[in-house]
């Protein structure tokens, strides 16, 4: 029977990105809700073209299709897929309890715009600009603010495991933000963060997504040497 | 009677931000539904406590609360609202038809992550580091940027008004975004924006919530001087 939902992914990225591309998110997201889907690979070409554009405007990965309904953005799928999976005794995603659910989906939101705004200029110079003048300029100050945003992040482990007590969709939004600092040592030098990191990575539904996205794109590699 | 509803807001704010710290998302998602709401303002020192920082882990502002609900992140309360207005006849925030709310909702996200990490980046250089080295060697290439993002949204308005269609949640966010490029020419010299963004500023909602916060700070500074 063929999977209602489907998600598109990257055929092929390079390796600094491996693991990094967002459809990680989504993946994550339905193995732990323990719903079916299938990915469709694009590869750049496809992801330009004005009907891909029509599913997802900016030509990135991952857009969402389930029936007739239609998403883009890892962050508002990911809350769909937890909100779809939140029913009587399923609290796979989001908690039951309305003031921890409220808190899961605040983090949601803090994951991709007071933790990724900083994250990803810091990224950009590591990757397109490590040499030029105003990268090495701008970087420390740059990565001071991010410490100072990871610093709040890791208070919030004082008293919990995870961001909304259980596990929950925003810390698969969370892991998905840091996952782009693997190149530094800002996480595993952080010893709570460290953990946190720990502890979300090491769940089956993860390393299931992960191990996934890795083959499709060494399936890629492979076909095209 | 007392609002249940209450958000926090900033007592006073520098004249360039006036009119976009995020308290207005808030009070103009408030606005639109037609739900009674209470202003707590807070100076710069309240909102570094302790205390506030477990209702707001980065001392910012807004953060909202609803009888035993606590929220944060403007996208978080905004759809939160939205979806607590959303009752059978009251498409105020979000279309009642399946395909344009999860429409509203991706865009709702794409505000806050694939426009504004660059929009920020941009408005950090032109606020904080105008006549740094690194800023200006940086930023071209990211005015180049924000203007891409910025045509792949003006796309939208080849077929509708809206982002959704009808006016929704994601025009608050998408319209939150954009008014940190106020002291640009960027929208003003883009007609479809300048036009959408017109549209938006105008509705009555809008100006009601621009015009208390506005009063909020005009309030401070001359019981200050």
């Amino acid at each position: 029977m063929a999977a209602d939902i489907r998600i598109t992914a990257l055929s092929w990225a390079p390796p600094q990105f491996q693991g990094q591309v967002r459809d990680l998110a989504v993946r994550w997201a339905l193995e732990e809700a323990g719903l079916p889907y299938e990915i469709e690979l694009l590869d750049d070409a496809a992801r330009k073209t004005a009907g891909y554009c029509q599913r997802q405007p900016f030509g990135q990965v991952p857009a969402y299709a389930e029936g007739d309904v239609e998403l883009f953005e890892s962050g508002a799928i990911v809350l769909h897929i937890a909100e779809k999976a939140a029913v009587p005794g399923n609290s796979a995603l989001l908690p039951a309890d309305p003031r921890s659910r409220a808190r899961a989906k605040a983090w949601l939101f803090a994951a991709l715009n007071s933790l990724d705004v900083d994250i990803t200029a810091l990224c950009d110079i590591d990757h397109w600009a490590p040499d030029e003048p105003w990268g090495r300029a701008r970087r420390p100050e740059l990565e001071q603010m991010v410490r100072a945003r990871l610093d709040i992040l890791a208070a919030q482990f004082e008293s919990r495991q995870y961001l909304a007590g259980e596990f929950s969709a925003a810390d698969i939004m969370t892991i998905m933000v840091l996952r782009a600092l693997r190149h530094t040592t800002l996480i595993s030098d952080h010893p709570v963060l460290r953990g946190y990191r720990d502890r979300c990575e090491a769940r089956p539904a993860f390393q299931r997504s992960l191990a996934a996205q890795l083959r499709g794109y060494a399936r890629h590699a492979s076909e095209s040497t």
